[in-house]
């Protein structure tokens, strides 16, 4: 079992870099990856419809034999996660909880930023989680939902990304916060410019790294570790078109993405 | 028959700018209207995923009883239009033709510009139609997928949405068009900007406006016009969220919305 795969999913593209971040960590895992490219994005639509979309997604990984869930997209666990754990049997980690778990060490003074899409960010999850560990935080939530789209569309070296950067930000200066959240897998993309706008002084925080480090110590805890080190595989699953993921994903996964293959979803009402 | 409803699809709001048109020229006409808010947007999918789902969404209103279908999504039309005319029984009409069958009277000097979704563009429907018509036409065709987002974001009179356009249009003033099609249809809520970042000489066409010309045409051909001139009915279906629906739908109609209903999708691999 311990040379099964460990199963990723998210929306589409965003998730390659909480990927990328398991890869680093984990070399010798073997992982099967579902982004749910023709029903992006997840961050503009409802609980009700992202809560179906995980489900069945979160079906597909399993009936593929992974070990291990790990749902790559804040809307998504923001929305579903619990729901996850509840009804599979399966160990599932989701992209935001890691993070959290750490918010203490991450922030001594208790004043956070979180940037997320609309969906995650209306959800309150993250804003709630945080205030149950540091009761007294000032959080400033920013809904940032035009970057997700900007990234999507390759600006990111962009005088618009700078702008739309900029208009949701800025505000942020007089807030004095110490540490600011990336609560959603496109925005380690825009890192650079995130920083430039909010200052040097803000220490800004990447959930998927935290992910990673809490698989890594599930695996171990639970030994499933894969003990093979031989060459593993990495499995791409679309449900939109296969060759556009392969060339954008590579923009995400900074490496060339293999074997990538479409599943098709048949429509019911 | 005739006081069957006229059927109209979209990927999720822009299609209200088509219905809008439609209502001007047809008010007495009953409308049902399918919205696809779960799997929007279509500007950014594959050929055979915005097939499958023109597929669907055709199905579902077929099934309702219309007695005439609109395609009114340039993408859909673009990938999908002469499957569905093949596929089913009843009279479609699509957003696209209408207005194409007009162009050597829209554009004396056959310089046209059309700004569409990364679908539409790409897919070369609107090229290679007006090329039948006009085989010296100098075309000009902008994938502008950003603006679909910008509008869906509501930042119409935003400086962002400015900076957009000028990125996508400020070219054209070499061109010396005559004529800019809106090949999209979130595009119409951005006219005014539109026309002042390509100059005043420059004759902007909705093509919704086209399309709602042509169904009436097509209803009288046909008989099909609806005789009572009692009250109408207008329903609205989506795949997500209603109240979202009846909220930013106001936007794109200029009017608030009646009854909203959900269906949903069931997956299946």
């Amino acid at each position: 079992m311990s040379n099964a795969s460990i199963g990723i999913f998210d929306s589409g593209f965003g998730g390659l870099t909480v990927m990328k971040a398991i890869q680093a960590l984990l070399p010798h895992e073997n992982i099967i990856y579902f982004g749910d490219t023709a029903r992006l994005p997840y961050g503009t639509k409802s609980r009700e419809t992202i809560l179906r979309y995980s489900m069945e997604n979160a079906s597909f990984l399993i009936s593929q034999g992974v070990k291990v869930l790990v749902v790559a997209c804040h809307t998504a666990c923001s929305f579903a996660l619990e729901e996850l754990q509840q009804k599979f049997d399966i160990p599932i980690v989701g992209v935001t909880t890691p993070v959290i778990e750490q918010i203490e060490n991450l922030s001594p003074q208790g004043k956070i930023a979180i940037l997320g899409t609309r969906g995650t960010i209306a959800s309150g999850a993250y804003q709630n989680a945080i205030r149950k560990l540091l009761p007294t935080a000032e959080i400033s939530p920013i809904a940032c939902q035009l970057l997700v789209h900007l990234v999507e569309e390759g600006y990111i070296d962009h005088p618009i990304t700078a702008m739309a950067i900029y208009e949701y930000l800025h505000f942020l200066k007089n807030k004095e916060i110490d540490t600011l959240i990336l609560g959603c897998t496109h925005f380690p993309l825009l890192l650079s410019q995130i920083q430039q706008t909010v200052g040097p002084r803000v220490q800004i925080v990447d959930p998927g790294q935290f992910c990673a480090v809490s698989l890594k110590k599930l695996l171990q805890e639970r030994q499933l570790i894969n003990i093979e080190t031989t060459a593993t595989a990495t499995q791409f699953f679309v449900s939109d078109d296969p060759e556009k993921f392969r060339l954008l994903g590579k923009n995400f996964l900074s490496q060339t993405l293999s074997e990538v293959t479409n599943i098709n979803y048949v429509f019911e009402i």
